[in-house]
């Protein structure tokens, strides 16, 4: 069965400025702004950034984020949100939001879930209350919440899992994906019926209208459902995963799950590559889970146009952070009476404004500011670092400057 | 003996712009900036004003703050800060700063002290190391941490303290008070013997060079030294105590030490009541370690010009907002729906950009960005409450405001 039966269509326009090798710069337009691509995207948990102000990210460019959607449904309730003017009006962000399915975190919670063709049953780890997710559960959850992307509901397996399992997991996560569409495919259907077209939430917005908007044109929120291709470190189950997706429908963007979970990072680049001739060049790639700097990059050199984690807030929080010569510890004694800056070749605040010594003493003394200072800088980072990968790919020294990137980042040895 | 013996005079200029009844409005020029009074000044006890960031400070109008030398000489080390370039540079805050003694905080310490004449040791809260405070060293420590104002090194006793310990506390907190100004004094000529008056500081950064500036004029940093009033809730001791100080010389401002310790509210009033008719008129009065808002108010209507306070960054942790019309605590269930700004009446950064409702589920999810969000508010909230004292006063209708603004801040029941 494809999608078009359901009447869903490509929404959002994707452009692909230039590539270089497998490498690519895009931009895509997404009803609360454009993301140029290659993009790194900081993770909401929440519905905040940890430590991190919607003015935060603005200052340091960040054009997306994503939300979780398991955690948004536990607390506050998606109705709640709902009630708050949606996502981005409740954490103050107006710009693109991306919000996961919330399969990644129900199959995190290993002893407290039941699966089962119909959905997965939880505790909650707020309340210990029983919870459940489906496949219409979670898009009526991100419908609720208004996110520009929701993500289907998706069958995770660990990163040691047999092929069996990987066998089953797949075909489960193909058969939620048209559940997915098809719940997707009447709350579009109800908004737009609800709503007169000259009220378009696009037009209102001032934002671009999609060039192959259609049945969800007039819809408020307008958002794209993206399916997630599994397979867990198969290539040939990778394949067939992606095979199984586009046999769906034209989806706007394309998510590559289940990778960055314990597998060895061989095997992760190895799934990337075997995807690479059947993936639809004209659509955003989306690697799920991956932020270290060096796995961006290399990510990127695969063909990945979008990536989220929570390594580098995580990171930050536990006094860690990301420069061009490798991680710094700045908990290290050296750093005590060291004036200079945390990156030198930095532009945020952290490291315009402070010096390791006091970074350092922040961490030392358990203040919050440290927190929020290392974080800023190493989302920061991010994003810079995806910067400039997009203008070497548009000049052409893709390659040539991504080897030489990691070839400095691992050469250091900092601490 | 008069601190003209140590060839100490009034360095930074106060002027009285208004007053309306004991209430004053006024500015002091310091070699960081113009402090307009009444002002209060946020406390950044280890060197960072609790969960926000000089940037945050600036936007919500704050012009002084306070840090602790206390915290500041056991961690990171006055000779840290001063490797580090001072405490301005240290923090980032480029602003007047205002460093306290230590003498409150060892005093706090109860078991872990031993006062003699020669100073307190003490056992400190870090790594348990016997460190020792005096006078002399409370004097050195301030000045290598280079902030605008110094405060002289005072016994503090109890709330419930007998009047024997009161005036031995005061006896005591002048003889060291003289002591002080010898260590200031003999620094100071140190610092203008190895520095051509060409490069005075205050040129340098193009502050207002002082009218009165003296024999520190040409040192860098410039700093004051500014003495403790104590003598506890007797007023015969408290007037005293300011008799004493008075005696030793022409401070640039005077502080009252030893109150909002746990004595009633009333017994506060009085004591300052009775310090009134003696105070210089010319120069600022600083009440330390008041900050919570009605309180703020009533110190303001008995002639005060500066306050101090943790009370709006804790209580925000704690999830405490100030409001006019009382304290409003965001945890409380009722606002988990609630659309509207946490003040209506506020332009800081939370009021203008969330909802109670996105908040509370802050708290609830015990998230970082909360803790910001309403330190961030309280403290604007007492930055615009000077600010309105200071306007009432300048049109002459601040007994009225003041009445009006105590009884409606008294008269809701918020939760």
């Amino acid at each position: 069965m494809r999608l078009a039966a359901y009447g869903l269509r490509l929404m959002f326009e994707f452009t692909l400025d230039a590539t270089c090798g497998a490498a690519r710069a895009g931009r895509w337009t997404l009803p609360h702004g454009e993301v140029l691509t290659p993009c790194f995207m900081p993770v909401g948990t929440q519905g905040t950034v940890r430590a991190l102000s919607p003015r935060d990210l603005e200052a340091i460019g960040a054009s997306i984020v994503l939300g979780n959607t398991y955690h948004l449904f536990l607390r506050p309730g998606e109705d709640v949100v709902a009630r708050l003017g949606g996502l981005h009006r409740f954490m103050g962000w107006p710009h693109p939001i991306l919000t996961d399915s919330g399969g990644f975190q129900v199959f995190s919670l290993e002893s407290l879930r039941r699966v089962s063709e119909e959905g997965v049953e939880f505790r909650s780890h707020v309340d210990g209350s029983a919870r459940f997710l489906s496949p219409e559960r979670a898009v009526e959850v991100q419908w609720a919440l208004g996110s520009d992307v929701a993500m289907a509901f998706d069958h995770v397996i660990p990163g040691g899992a047999s092929r069996e399992q990987a066998r089953d997991a797949l075909d489960r996560t193909l058969r939620w994906l048209e559940r997915c569409a098809a719940r997707f495919a009447a709350l579009a259907r109800g908004a737009e019926g609800r709503r007169p077209a000259a009220e378009s939430h696009s037009d209102a917005h001032g934002a671009r209208p999609s060039a192959l908007g259609a049945v969800l044109s007039a819809a408020a929120p307008p958002q794209t459902l993206v399916p997630i291709v599994q397979g867990a470190t198969f290539p040939d189950l990778r394949r067939a995963a992606l095979e199984g997706v586009l046999g769906l429908g034209e989806w706007d963007a394309i998510a590559i799950g289940g990778l960055s979970v314990g597998e060895p990072k061989a095997a992760t680049w190895e799934a990337l590559e075997g995807l690479q001739p059947i993936l639809p060049g004209g659509r955003p790639r989306y690697l799920m889970g991956v932020g270290f700097p060096e796995d961006v990059v290399a990510a990127l050199a695969r063909g990945v146009d979008l990536v989220d984690c929570v390594a580098p807030t995580r990171m930050g929080r536990n006094g860690t952070a990301f420069t061009d010569e490798g991680p710094v510890n700045i908990r290290n004694a050296r750093h005590r009476g060291d004036a200079g800056p945390l990156d030198p070749t930095c532009d945020c605040e952290t490291c315009t404004t402070f010096s390791r010594g006091y970074l350092r003493h922040l961490f030392q003394a358990e203040e919050l500011l440290g927190l929020r200072l290392l974080s800023l800088h190493n989302v920061r980072f991010l994003i810079r670092l995806s910067a400039r990968a997009r203008a070497a790919v548009t000049d052409g020294t893709f390659d040539g400057w991504s080897r030489a990137w990691l070839a400095r980042y691992r050469s250091k040895e900092q601490a």
